[in-house]
């Protein structure tokens, strides 16, 4: 035991300090002047998002019990080294494809943003990791994720914002692949179980998320910033007030049950995020608000009855229908909403689809390869 | 028992979902088209007030020691609720006066703070309301409010802004003449304490609502918003330091109760609200803090002691003393400051407080009336 | 007992309300008049400041059990009086200086930025003062951190922005001056002792710190704030990922230990926050907070084991380790930074130097002698 832990200390030990040492160097040579012009990036907008993940995040994944103190530990670690790691596979990709240079304020949201992805992935294997796998499949996942964006922007010519929307997709299914690799945990096991005041804190996390998310969805966007927000907003709303009325409806003694809540209440934030800035209809955001929450309560009971133990997935924090489904349902409805604006422009519409079909391919497909090989 | 809950459940179930569809069925034909333009409304001023709607009173509503999980949830569910009515009865208003169309974010933002009155109202009811009950107030409340300021819009001609800051004023008087009309509850009951953690949560709850109040004073208005800031920061400040004061002077033991500076604190920014971009120096408003912090605690004392045997009215969390005299205090203030400010022109001076006054009268009338039919 | 109870409560009493009256005279004189014209603040980042104070400290200092409802109480009453005390500092120094009157809001903002000097020094007293002595600290400490600043600027012309960044290092020397001069309680008295929860909220407190810290650093920067929300940023990551290895390493049995992460996370903010506006390479920033990190944990092992006891000063939050070396640190890091930017320029580096020295040595001995004589 002692021996175990004096190895596991060193390891991380020398982990993070192998990967600081590593990220100043290339900073070093990376990053060498920075302008100090005008941002494209409204500060404010990215202290919010910024304040999301870190608190957000830290807090929506305590509700097991023996995490909650070191799940919001771990989340600043890993959120600390993944930006880093982020801003240098961008500064890479700058470097080798001789892009523009982007200011400093755009280098770190663009970073937290895609940390997203991580910390959604985190939450599908809490509980069967140990910090030294985590700080890798972090590495790994961030490296991979920037891959699958370069092939979209490269190859089917999908705009950088569009492509970072992708996120919540690719995490989800990068973690229920790494999940699935792992032993699953005797299902009444006591680190499984949750108290009232983790609960609490959980609840207090997905509060932080739902009143933050139009800024993660509007951080981006280059134009209509304001008709992102709002379209956000009203999605985030019906699928708030839908949460409820199926919480209700899926337990029998009529409680609401907060755990439904907790992953249904986000589902119209993370669906509308793909065509936030494009909707023209307050009333197309507020269905899709509706059908997301609709999905993932749905999600949340045929999924763990039956695909889960046939596939033998054990999703600790239900990523898969709090991110994962709400993403396909939101690629899709872009889509739709692509051909119903395009009907006239048949090529051009064929073109069309066939780009934002194939960005959804490649990071699914993407994001279940690669997470089944760091499994 | 059973069929009871059933009965329950079916009812919230329906009316959530009836309210949905109606929502959305509106929104289609309502806002048919919105224009990205500028935004008059400062995105992180929306954001901080839809921050302390959802946080600030999610959490001033916990102290109740069985409300804390609950109040957090319903406190979303109905102003998520609140604020799409609110945008259908504004988008009615627009549509059939033919007045000039407003941008997406001002409209939500409008609508959040009209919720304030709704979520004030919430806490004098609180304990003794199903939610069942809840909703349906919630709808009235913000169809009644909405008819008060159209009311002092077009007889009395009170700027917008203005008559949206009688939203304390007519949340907490809704609130008691509904709460009146429901029976008392047995004093000592179970239900009604408090627990150490309630309290801190409740304190975190005050806090959030202290530093944010700035933000809501000043959100709407549509020149001087630096002005709004000073002053009412100036007056928090001012009715803070009172309310320890008071606090002190108030119990027997000389420690601080948390219960009176928790609805002290706050006195200065409701009090300050109706005058903020107008006072030009700021010990009026350091004063108008003072005095705000004393009525709150002579009133909490005195209102609990007398006026409530007397009335019957069974105040959960103090709404009266917290939000509903500072409101009185504020208007009384502007009329004051504007009599000194008109002191030369006598005609104009009757003109603007018979205004003042008068769309006072019409919102603590319409609240009340309202309230009783209501409850 | 009753009658010290009695007495202690009417010192309390009187203090407050006759600091209140001075404060609303004063105002009266002093801040006539306040034109409207546009901030040279951006909002935002003062409410993002004023958050960081309130909530931030208000639960950095809660980590001690029995003060986790009482220091969030007395954080407002101390910032909320220290910040009028501030802002009536610098308008008297405006009035005698005949300088040039500032605009409502950058007043609060640089009112609250000092007030960080206070709320720092309470965390080393924390747990050996009553109220009425902590009010009275307050109001001295304000007077003599707004001197050191009047001696740095017209003796020294250090500009008025850095000279606000002394501000960790003022408080944090002045704490353990006064610190110093109360005798040391028992170091196993349960006053000391920390509960789960409360080190939760302290680790919350924590991630505020972090979160809000670029704000801080660039409120009041005059240009570049873009460039010093970036370094900041990157040298609070650097920093927290080094607290992490730091804590492994230092406790035998290879766990995070929370307050070790507690206060080396934020020794990076502290540390860059000198130079942060004037850093051009990000990887010296990163350097920086490594060597902050590092410095603090080290800091915390070697001042706690030979330092304190030697000294007898009683540390109660560590904040000389947390606040005082990072920033000494970066008070030499500014100076080599400018050697290095100045080498060519002999005469003009030996000023410089001159400069940032005297202004170091001034901070440190000012707040010394007058804590000593405060305590």
């Amino acid at each position: 035991m002692s021996s175990n832990y004096r190895n596991f200390r060193n390891n991380v030990l020398w982990l993070i300090l192998f990967l600081e040492a590593v990220f100043i160097v290339l900073f070093y040579f990376l990053f060498s002047d920075d302008d100090a012009s005008r941002s494209s990036i409204f500060y404010p907008a990215f202290q919010d998002v910024n304040h999301m993940v870190i608190f957000g995040f830290g807090f929506f994944l305590t509700f097991l019990k023996r995490y909650g103190f070191s799940s919001t530990g771990f989340n600043l670690l890993i959120v600390v080294l993944g930006v880093q790691c982020s801003m240098l596979i961008e500064g890479l990709l700058v470097f080798l494809l001789q892009r523009e240079n982007e200011d400093g304020l755009k280098r770190i949201t663009k970073a937290v943003v895609s940390m997203t992805a991580v910390v959604i992935s985190t939450g599908a294997v809490l509980g069967k990791t140990n910090p030294v796998q985590l700080i890798l499949m972090t590495v790994v996942e961030i490296i991979v994720f920037h891959m699958s964006r370069w092939i979209n922007n490269t190859f089917l010519q999908v705009p950088d914002n569009i492509s970072m929307m992708h996120v919540c997709l690719f995490g989800a299914y990068f973690g229920l692949a790494v999940s699935s690799c792992f032993s699953e945990p005797s299902p009444r096991s006591e680190k499984n179980a949750s108290t009232p005041t983790s609960d609490l804190l959980s609840m207090l996390g997905t509060l932080f998320l739902w009143v933050f998310w139009p800024s993660f969805n509007s951080v981006l966007a280059v134009n209509d910033k304001s008709k992102a927000i709002y379209n956000t907003y009203l999605a985030l709303a019906v699928s708030a007030a839908t949460a409820f009325v199926l919480s209700v409806l899926t337990t029998k003694d009529g409680k609401f049950t907060m755990t439904h809540i907790h992953s249904a209440v986000l589902a119209g934030g993370v669906t509308v995020g793909y065509a936030a800035h494009s909707i023209e209809y307050p009333w197309i955001a507020m269905i899709l608000g509706l059908l997301a929450s609709v999905i993932t309560i749905l999600g949340s009971y045929c999924v763990q009855r039956c695909l889960n133990p046939a596939l033998k997935i054990h999703d600790s924090s239900g990523v898969h229908f709090t991110f994962g489904l709400p993403g396909v349902l939101g690629a899709l409805a872009q889509v739709i909403l692509l051909v119903i604006k395009n009907w006239n422009n048949l090529t051009r519409l064929g073109y069309l689809v066939t780009l934002h079909v194939g960005a959804f391919c490649v990071t699914i497909s993407v994001a279940l390869i690669t997470g089944f090989v760091t499994g």
